[in-house]
């Protein structure tokens, strides 16, 4: 009847704090849902790993029988579970999966973009277009949360765990600091007890491996 | 009680085919939901369209008062309104779910990257990285797609529709030739009768607008 998140048995440095186990852990803590990790080698990733996640990425959650990966249908099946995550009323839950949605598919795809062109391939040219596809969606983000407590449906949902996670990663690249509501808006979620626990546990689970 | 999708009054040639539009068109023939189209202008976005959609975008679908955007949300919102899009049993339902994200977040930004260098940017050396982490995914998803009719739930789901958006981009750059069962599945896909209802409404809506 527990759920299982599976992560990595080890991660570089720079990763410890941001693996996406982070998403269902954080959800998993907001909502009180009892859960253990297992872990899957980074390393050597087995047949195994490949089997339950085509593309050989963390997280995959198990409910039992069941097994699911991508850490955005993992939060909405955990939203199922608990309404402290996804409303039931159909205004409030569609705009639920518009912000999951928008943070997946229109925010994290110019701020990985952004991280590939520094980081991974120190293209100077390709991150210098990066960087203002990423700033435009930041600022209009900017204007949304204007006056708002939550993203979406006026209270706490998973559409708040996936937009911050990918604004902590905007954050870490150094491009946040330029938007005020956004900056507020990351430490408001990051100060939640729950998500306080989830990125302890992660830390721990890291430095345990390491 | 009809469901509205805003779409542009004009999309350059190249796009025509391909508008994200065509993604809750496809869903609404699939379930028999009848909808009207209504448009917003491309070239002077208008304050009532960013107060819609914040990044200026479109799909938007209007059902009554209530407004959504983002094609994958709208997708999972017309799931609730027929089980011939989104399965009701909690399994094949997350597994549903798990594609049609997999095909947001994993598959459409690296599908992106290389249309972006290739096209916007005229980039070839963006181009030549984007292309084997394309390559790597496609090559993952032949796997999974080998002796499967759909992608997900073993029936026709919200998740086929998603994918196949996202390989027809593939294919209109030409790197989908090499994966002769993700080929055969969008072959297939697009001869059901509800994908050629939505794509030829979208081509003679773009047609009488130019
Ligand atoms: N779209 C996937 C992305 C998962 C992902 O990027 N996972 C990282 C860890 S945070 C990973 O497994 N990286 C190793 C790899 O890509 O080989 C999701 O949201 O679950
Ligand atoms: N993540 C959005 C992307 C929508 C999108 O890219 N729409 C295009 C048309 S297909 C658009 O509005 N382009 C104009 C622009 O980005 O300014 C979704 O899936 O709805």
């Amino acid at each position: 009847m527990s759920l299982v998140i599976t992560t990595y048995d080890w991660v570089p440095d720079f990763a410890i704090g941001y693996v996406r186990d982070l998403r269902p852990r954080w959800a998993c803590e907001e909502a009180g849902l009892h859960y253990a990790i297992d872990t899957t080698s980074v390393r050597e990733k087995t047949p195994a790993h490949f089997a339950r996640q085509p593309f050989g990425q963390v997280p995959i959650l198990r409910d039992g029988d069941l097994s699911v990966f991508e850490s955005g249908a993992i939060l909405l099946y955990l939203g199922e579970r608990s309404d402290a995550l996804l409303p039931r009323e159909p205004g409030p839950r569609a705009e639920t999966q518009q912000w999951l949605i928008a943070s997946l598919n229109t925010l994290e795809p110019v701020v990985m973009a952004l991280a590939l062109a520094r980081i991974f391939d120190k293209d100077a040219q390709a991150a210098e277009r990066a960087l203002p596809r990423l700033q435009e969606r930041l600022r209009q983000l900017e204007g949304v949360m204007a006056g708002r407590d939550f993203i979406a449906a006026g209270r706490f949902t998973i559409a708040d765990i996936m937009l911050t996670e990918v604004l902590r990663i905007a954050a870490s690249l150094g491009v946040l600091a330029d938007y005020p509501a956004l900056t507020a808006y990351v430490a408001r979620m990051m100060a939640r007890p729950a998500f306080q626990r989830a990125h302890a546990a992660q830390i721990a689970h890291f430095a345990k491996a390491a």
